[in-house]
């Protein structure tokens, strides 16, 4: 089935203690859309300036991505930069600027509507609502981050109604939930409306929550030798779980859990070039060598 | 085979966000012992004083431990009091009194010379030194601290130069190695002696990295819905992992990983309660379920 992603496409700067990007492409929905249109065909919905360069049009082009709902209007491509510590966990934002994404609003094409797998990567909640109020999904997928958390609770509380599952980082999860105890955190998480409850953890990474409350599911990051750049692996993460789930026509907890291992797959192999630069170019059989990787990492 | 163990006896005064223990039984010998218990004959070697209550070497005495090794000595049992955060995987040591424990010099009687499998808990490094000069361990196991990292690395390197394994936080192992990526943190360290490193990562779990560089091993923590006291996790995983070595009589790595998932599902049961109390409860039965329960966790 296919799969629509409404989300930033963005040129990045980041710092890195392996070197620096300067306005490189970047965007949650990029990152995305390049890991799941591994599995599936992804319909992609965000916008760019004019200064947005052809070349990152055709290198998304050629992949399984639609980019029909890439509106380009006159003005500046959204930025973002920042510089990560000596702990590649940690990282300062240096620079946000909204640009042409400040008057976004999605409009969602006719195929990407028909889409019956939808993500909400991370914008504004009220333009969450406007692509939910689009689009009928059988499966829709939500992300935010703590500045909604902080400032739109309320509307962000409505697209949690409507969403199947939410994928957060721990912080986040702590904070929306104002609970420590990640366990507990997913259970009031659930009762806000997503079923499924995905917490991120970094390098340490992730804990799926099933529809059950006896079904979880937890997955080490892959120890890399070096981290480049952990930049988009937590969206990378999102598009390898959306994707797979969208190509198995399922989302049983047996299809959610082996989601889980594609996504944190595809996020290890964004980790360790600057940008999208070793995603883009990751083909099916290096992803189940990873994917068999992570089966010898963790099996007893 | 058999099993010694030398380390600190202690009684412990801790606060947690669930509640306060005054001078509960404490130490890293006490609860390496009680988890290696279950799986093989414990000879522990350590130090108490005459304030040491009798009920304590009662509880012991009544599970698979030898006290033969345990100096009673005039003067005051070694005290550590402590206060954890709301956020559980902190917190502040509020006072240390090493008393009978200053002057403690390891005494190995026979029948803890002649066990094959050693641990040298979280001591100063000369004297598990001496330890090491009274006995021939088949497979020996250390643990050590910042303290020790920071002030007597020395001592410490003779020491790494003559065991088998070394269990260790990951935040000793980025200091002892001053590297932060944990994959390269490792392969120091094997550098200085182990063949095979169990970094631990708290609430995240641990990785083991085993002889060979491909050999590596990632297990979560389990996530409990409460912690009540995590006083003794590290020290429990250390006694189930080098118990159930003991026990197979086998360090190939699917016995490394099983020793671990096997100390990892008893450290869980030692937060679940103050001090040992849950610890000292577990029967074999119990253990093997928690131990079905990672593997649920955990396979894909």
């Amino acid at each position: 089935m296919s799969l629509t992603v409404v989300g930033s496409v963005a040129l990045d700067t980041v710092e890195t203690p392996s070197g620096k990007n300067i306005e490189g492409l970047g965007g949650a929905a990029v990152y995305f859309s390049m890991a799941a249109s591994l599995f599936t065909r992804v319909h992609l919905v965000g916008v760019v300036g004019d200064d947005f360069p052809e070349r990152h049009v055709k290198l998304l082009e050629g992949k399984n991505i639609d980019l029909e709902g890439l509106e380009r209007t006159p003005g500046r491509t959204f930025r973002w930069s920042g510089r990560y510590h000596d702990d590649i966990n940690e990282r300062d934002t240096l620079d946000t600027q909204l640009n042409v994404f400040e008057q976004f609003h999605p409009k969602v094409p006719e195929t990407a509507r028909a889409a019956e797998y939808l993500f909400l990567a991370n914008i504004h909640p009220a333009l969450q609502l406007e692509v939910l109020d689009q689009t009928k999904p059988v499966f829709a997928g939500l992300d935010t981050m703590n500045l909604w958390i902080n400032t739109t609770l309320d509307e962000l509380k409505a697209v949690l109604r409507r969403v199947d599952v939410l994928i957060i980082n721990d912080s986040e999860a702590r904070l929306l939930t104002e609970t420590l105890n990640l366990r507990i955190a997913a259970e009031h998480i659930k009762a806000l409306g997503p079923g499924v409850v995905v917490i991120k953890k970094g390098e340490h990474g992730c804990i799926l929550f099933g529809q059950e409350a006896s079904q979880m599911f937890a997955l080490p990051a892959y120890p890399l030798e070096s981290v480049a750049d952990p930049t988009g692996a937590g969206d990378t993460f999102a598009g390898g779980f959306m994707g797979y789930l969208a190509a198995q026509e399922s989302t049983d907890f047996e299809s959610l859990k082996n989601a889980v291992v594609h996504g944190s797959a595809l996020a290890s192999f964004t980790c360790e070039d600057f940008g999208p630069d070793r995603l883009c170019n990751v083909d099916t059989a290096q992803l189940e060598e990873r994917v068999a990787a992570f089966k010898a990492l963790t099996s007893f």
